[in-house]
């Protein structure tokens, strides 16, 4: 197989055999092909697209380049969820712990990745004991035992996903849809579970700036994990505001808690309900409206919180930090955001909230960054709030006290005043799902 | 200056700035920019194409990167000549010697290069003794002398533009028109001449297989050497069928030397004069139509002929074997390729033709390939002629006993017949020139 003709005829708009599309893979992780014809293959992607049968092949093939968790001893209940990142994005602290409790196995590898706060590895490390990397042999053993074990990725999984990633990244071809979706439905593949909920973010704050772009991306993402025997389910939720309030590693283990357990009913429930009943219901095989019935009573009885607290306290978290939220960590240095005007806030924009929350220590600018677990923001207004000048707007959080000045000029950058009351955006813009 | 965001602008369609493609070019070359950032550069290149100023820039960035001829000495008489290639093209071997028999100076550097048959270097090496490597004085010396020398590539000139050919030529990203363009052009630009004549070639046995993509390349490469101050012009010439009868290095000679000294007057000639009248135009700063007539004369009084001696015999080549031509090396077999039919020559396919000969050891398939100077074909009857069955249509040299039966098959291949003669096509189908 030639790679120069590989790329040509990808170039010149050839739709690829299967056989074309292996061989560029197997090459390309075993070193055969080099970097450079890989990133002229990428860039020319980038331009003539992959059809349906291109991607899944695509994906197929990057799952089987390295190894493959066997969670066959479960059956059909294994349950996975996946978000393409936004701010305050917690939604996992919530549906794995609810979906387990109604009877879902979630046996998770979660990524940390770079970004404005870390990933749900990062922000279950802020709970003190937490441990992020088991054996093969205990994770299976947990997840066994208490249906949940969520640890960082491991072992080799995707290699080749890894490496295209790496070289997509330096080389502007990262914004393609096919190549998105197969790095992220090959890491899911190779997962195991069975029934996958992807929650596609839309929105200044994510990747997909348009509803159109997050569309395209769940379509072709649903039509891999079909093609691939799995149930899959894509949310486009949205991502112009930051989700919720709390933003920050163990501040968004706090929020998680509190509707959990203390009854919070905010937009973070609203998306987390909705995921969590669209992954029980082709988990269990029933229809959403009874998913969504049985998801929201498990929150309300406590079900889903006493099963994250058996889930932490499995995995060797101080489940007391959970107990008594003050004990999680908090940034030393606090201040207060105050408004600048009066009026209704018009828009907040996620992505410069991100940013601050990254100035202040909250996530990671490059792989080697620590992450500090107590920075972050609190929200005591979002979008479409009325508000007086002088009000507190939010609350920063840190340990670099000299973050805070900037940090606060970022913040209030973020937002737009009016007088009149914009419209609401809807939470939950569409959902796509496999056929049945 | 950022190398991601250079890809990324480019990707996107937005116009580079001077500085982003000095930048490239000069990380490039030194090795900051990997070969992987590079790839992606041309591939979005390729889809994006360039405007002029890019496309200018690029070349002079090129020019640049390593040592240029300086050639200042000889004033405004400096006189160069490119052919984007073809098969059967000789025509360096007769304007080299009837320009400069008029005055122009030619200091030519040649490239050797894969194909059909060899480049103009590894003609002039059939002649026994021919030198085509000189040091820089003696070089020089020799242009002063005699008005004429034409040596192989030398020194480190455009090394930017080696490197980049080399990786396109792996990542099918050769056939960009800018990419094309400032490849050429910046060689032409480090070699010195400030006249320019560009053979650019259409059809089936050359690059460009369509009369509107070679227009559009010598447009460019017209562009570029009118900003860098060089007058310019491209001919397009018809590459349907080989120019002329010979193809192969020494059977080439023998054609180009029947032309200037027996009064051979076909397409070869007639080409040939328009090139060099073009050249001689800018060069003597006189009208195409007196150039023409002193062209035409200096071949018919022999004058040109005599340059050509005296240039070969300069350079340490075995002048007895131009003026007895049956001294120059003939392939030990040869074999007759009868018309299979009764007609006309509807087509006889180029690059079929060329094929051909490459397999009898015309040319290079691979760098290492050594050439076989004596190989070749020469054709009794071209596009247009009728032939009977039986009738001789070419004969096949070559020193390779086992390559004559394929390569009959091979040729015969390229021809179709008809019943009526074909519509003659134009052998010189346009001329775009620097404005004056």
């Amino acid at each position: 197989m030639d790679m120069y003709e590989i790329i040509r005829r990808k170039r010149d708009g050839a739709e690829l055999t299967d056989e074309e599309i292996r061989a560029f893979i197997r090459g390309y992780t075993d070193g055969r092909i080099p970097d450079y014809q890989a990133a002229a293959f990428c860039m020319a992607v980038f331009f003539r697209d992959m059809t349906d049968r291109e991607t899944a092949v695509l994906t197929e093939a990057m799952a089987d380049s390295g190894d493959r968790l066997d969670l066959s001893g479960f059956g059909r209940m294994t349950a996975d969820k996946h978000s393409t990142g936004g701010v305050g994005d917690k939604t996992s602290l919530i549906v794995i712990p609810a979906a387990a409790s109604l009877g879902c196995v979630t046996a998770k590898m979660s990524g940390r990745g770079l970004g404005h706060t870390g990933g749900t590895v990062d922000k279950l490390e802020s709970i003190p004991g937490y441990r992020t990397s088991l054996s093969p042999e205990a994770f299976l053993d947990q997840v066994r035992r208490v249906g949940i074990a969520v640890i960082g990725q491991t072992g080799n999984l995707t290699p080749a996903d890894k490496k295209l990633y790496a070289l997509r990244d330096v080389t502007a071809t990262v914004d393609s849809i096919p190549l998105i979706a197969s790095s992220i439905m090959s890491k899911k593949l190779a997962a195991g579970a069975a029934n996958i909920v992807l929650d596609v973010k839309a929105g200044s704050g994510s990747f997909m700036k348009t509803l159109d772009r997050a569309a395209l991306l769940a379509d072709k993402m649903v039509r891999i994990g079909t093609a691939a025997g799995r149930n899959v389910t894509a949310v486009i939720t949205d991502m112009d505001v930051p989700l919720g309030t709390h933003i920050g590693n163990a501040l968004e283990v706090r929020e998680a808690v509190a509707v959990l357990r203390d009854g919070l009913r905010n937009d973070l429930y609203e998306v987390s309900v909705c995921l969590t009943a669209h992954l029980a219901g082709m988990t269990l095989g029933i229809p959403f409206g009874e998913a969504e019935r049985r998801v929201k009573e498990a929150i309300a009885s406590g079900l889903a919180y006493r099963k994250m607290l058996e889930w932490i306290g499995a995995q060797g978290g101080d489940i007391s930090c959970i107990e008594d939220l003050s004990k999680l960590p908090k940034g030393r240095y606090a201040a207060r955001v105050k408004s600048p005007a009066d009026g209704y806030i018009l828009k907040m924009d996620a992505e410069t909230v991100g940013r601050t929350s990254l100035h202040l220590g909250a996530g990671r600018a490059t792989k080697e960054d620590v992450i500090d677990p107590g920075a972050g923001i609190v929200l005591r207004r979002k979008t479409g709030d009325r508000v007086r000048e002088g009000e507190t707007l939010c609350t920063l959080y840190t340990d670099r006290k000299s973050a805070l000045g900037p940090a606060k000029e970022l913040f209030l950058s973020a937002l737009t005043f009016g007088a009149e009351k914009p419209e609401p955006r809807p939470l939950v813009c569409r959902v796509i799902s496999t056929a049945r």
